[in-house]
C-alpha cells in the first residue's frame, strides 16, 4: 500500500514533544485536535503492541486537548453536553462522558475531569467541543469561561508503569486509585496525574501545565527506565481494538448515537438532570436500535483502513460496514470493530468482507476481543 | 528536513476524488476538517506554482466542508455568527465572512452561500462550526436545521480555467461573475459552480452534490483539457502567500480578532444587525489594535514552518512571529505572513528571524505581496 507524506504547518500544531519523538525515531502520525499525535515507530506496531503488554512505554499524547469550563454555571453546562447523570460526581475523580447534540447523535466521548463543581476538564477525543460549549454558553447566557489551557498530556502505558512511577514520584503515586487525579510534585513542580490512559494494560496519564517541569519529568522517565525497558510509544492501534477501547471518528460519529454505541451505562435518561437530547434519546431508547456497534473477525492478515468497508451477508445483502481493523497477532487474523445494521446484529451470521480486492470469510462477535 | 508519513483511518476521512488524486501522482496531505487534502504531488511545488499561473489546474478541495442551516430562524443565526452585515445579501452570491466568538475571537472564515433566506451554505475552513451553530441554535432555540450535506468540492483553478470550462459546460459559465454561483448542467445532472477558489488566477469551485456526476466531470476535464495543459493541483502554498489569501488556524486563531487580521470591511460594528461579539469588537476598536498581520520578506532560500517562528529586532526584542512563510520564486527569498505586536508594527523595522538555526535579515510589509 503506498505511503504519503504529511505536511506540516502551524495550523497542524506540534506539541512540546514533537522534537524529542522526532529524534527517538518517529515515522508517522495522525492529525487529532489539529495537533500531531504519533502513530508508528521505526520498529513495527506489532513489536510495539509486544513491548507496551510486557513492559512501559511513555506516549505523546498531548492531541487530547483539554476543554475547561469553570464559573458558576459551569456545572450546569457540563451536565448539558453529556448525557451521562453527574449530579453525584466528586472532586478528583474521571469521568468517561459522551456528549451529545439535540438528536442525541454523538459529538464526542471525552473523558470528564471534575476538579470541583466550578472548574472542569473535558479531555477530548477529535473534535472541537470548544466550539459547542461556547454556542450552548452564549445560547443560555451561563456564567461560564471555557478555554483551551495549556495543557500537553504524555501517558505512561504498560504493566511496569507502576514501577517506574514510583522510581521517579515514590510511593503516594501507587495508592492512586483507577480513575482518580490528584496533583504530585517532581522536583519542586506540581502535576495532575490521573491513572488512566489510551489502553488496557494500566498506567497513568501527566496533564503537563508547567512545560519545562514536564520536559525534564518526560526525559527523567526514559534517563532512569531503563531496568523496566521503557521505550517511546502511541496509543497502539492493535491494544485498543482487542480491548475494544473506542476511537472518536472512527468507531462512532454524529450519525450514531450512544445506545447504539453500548454506552447504555453512561446514559442516563431515567435520571432527575437536564442534558440535550434527552427527549430523543429517550424516543430511540422505545424502539430497537436501528444498528449496533460489533467485533468482527476477517480471514485474513492485513488490512488497510482508510474508510468505511462494507460487509455483505452470503445472499449479498449489505448488513454493515467495518470502521476500524488491524491484523491481530493474538487471534492470527485480522479483528475489527462494525456497525452492523437491524435485523442482522441480532444473529451472529458468517459474513463477507472485500479485503485487499479479494472476499474474506468474516465472523461477527461481541466486544471486546480481550 | 525529515519526512514523516501520515496514518490513513476512517476518522481521516477520504474523498469521492482521493483514489483518482493518488493514481494521479499524489506525495503528501494535510488533514482538514477531517479529511485528507492534497498538498503536493511528484512534481514540485515550485513547478505546479508556475504552471497554476500560466494553465489549468483540478484540485480535490472536498475537505472544504458545507455547513447547511436551513429553516425560518436560518438567516438570523447565521448573522448572529458573523461580523459582516449580511442584512443586504442577496441569493446566488458568496459572501467571505468571519465567525467569531464572544470576545471576538476568530473561529473560522468560511465562504457562505447565500442559496435563499431559509438555505445557507458555510464553506468553511479547518474548525467545526457546525458544533458552534448547533449550540447558538440549541441555546437560542432556533427553528433551523442544521447539517453536514453530502457535498465534495473540486475546484479547476488557473487563467486557462474559464476556456477549459467553457468547453465543457458551455458559453453560459463564461458569464458567471465572481463569487456569484448558480446551477449548470452536465450530462443531464445540475452542479452548483461558483466562480470562486483558493487562489488569485482565476476559476470556479464545483459544489459536488451527485458524487457519480461529479467523477464524471471531474475525469471529463483531464480528457478534454490536454489541449489547456491541464494538471491536477492544489492550493498552492507559494501562491496563496504572495496573494495572501489567509488561512485559519496558520494566519489566524481564536486568539485575533479580525481586525488584527485586516478584515475591517468584512467586521460591520456599525451596522444594525445583531451579532455576537459586537460588543467586544466595538471595544476593541476604540483602543489600539494589540497586534497587526503583516508580510515578511527574509533573506533565505528555504524554510520549514512546523510552528511559529519568533520575529526579533534588531535590538533583540520579540517584535512578533511568522505564521506562514515559503520561498518564492518571484521574489527569490522567503515571504510570509507574520502577527507583529503594538508598537512594533507601526514602523517597518528592519528585523530578524532565526531559519534553520541561522539568524536571517528580514524586513516587514504590507500584505498582500502581489
Amino acid at each position: 500500500m503506498k505511503k504519503f507524506y504529511i505536511a506540516k504547518s502551524r495550523r497542524i500544531r506540534a506539541t512540546p514533544y514533537t522534537s524529542r519523538i522526532e529524534k527517538q525515531g518517529l515515522s508517522s502520525y495522525t492529525v487529532y485536535n489539529h495537533m500531531l499525535l504519533p502513530t508508528g515507530f521505526n520498529e513495527s506496531l506489532e513489536d510495539d503492541y509486544h513491548h507496551l503488554k510486557k513492559y512501559v512505554q511513555v506516549w505523546d499524547v498531548a492531541a487530547e486537548r483539554q476543554v475547561e469550563i469553570s464559573g458558576q454555571d459551569s456545572s450546569k453546562l457540563v451536565q448539558l453536553m453529556t448525557c451521562r447523570d453527574l449530579s453525584n460526581s466528586k472532586d478528583g475523580r474521571c469521568y468517561y462522558c459522551p456528549i451529545i447534540d439535540e438528536n442525541g447523535g454523538l459529538i464526542n466521548d471525552p473523558v470528564v475531569l471534575r476538579h470541583n463543581k466550578e472548574k472542569w476538564w473535558l479531555s477530548i477525543a477529535d473534535s472541537d467541543v470548544i466550539l459547542y460549549a461556547k454556542g450552548l454558553a452564549i445560547g443560555y447566557k451561563l456564567k461560564v469561561k471555557i478555554t483551551e489551557p495549556n495543557v500537553d498530556i504524555f501517558a505512561v502505558q504498560g504493566p511496569k508503569s507502576y514501577a517506574l512511577m514510583e522510581k521517579i514520584l515514590g510511593h503516594e503515586i501507587t495508592k492512586l486509585k483507577f480513575f482518580d487525579f490528584r496533583y504530585f510534585d517532581f522536583k519542586g513542580s506540581k502535576h495532575l496525574i490521573a491513572r488512566s490512559g489510551w489502553s488496557k494494560q494500566g498506567g497513568y496519564e501527566i496533564y503537563v501545565e508547567d512545560t519545562k517541569s514536564g520536559l525534564l519529568l518526560y526525559d527523567h522517565l526514559f534517563d532512569h527506565g531503563k531496568e523496566f525497558n521503557v521505550k517511546p510509544g502511541y496509543p497502539n492501534a492493535i491494544e485498543r481494538i482487542e480491548s475494544a477501547l473506542l476511537s472518536c471518528g472512527n468507531d462512532f460519529d454524529n450519525n450514531d448515537n450512544p445506545f447504539e454505541c453500548g454506552f447504555d451505562k453512561y446514559t442516563n435518561i431515567d435520571s432527575d438532570v437536564e442534558f440535550i437530547g434527552k427527549d430523543a434519546l429517550k424516543n430511540i431508547k422505545s424502539k430497537d436500535i436501528a444498528k449496533k456497534l460489533m467485533g468482527i473477525m476477517i480471514d485474513v492478515n492485513f488490512i488497510d483502513m482508510s474508510s468505511s468497508i462494507e460487509i455483505k451477508d452470503l445472499n449479498n445483502t449489505i448488513i454493515g460496514e467495518v470502521r476500524s481493523g488491524i491484523y491481530s497477532p493474538t487471534f492470527k487474523k485480522v479483528i475489527g470493530i462494525c456497525m452492523i445494521n437491524l435485523p442482522f446484529y441480532r444473529d451472529f451470521k458468517e459474513c463477507n468482507v472485500v479485503v485487499n480486492e479479494n472476499i474474506c470469510e468474516a465472523k461477527l462477535c461481541e466486544l471486546p476481543f480481550i
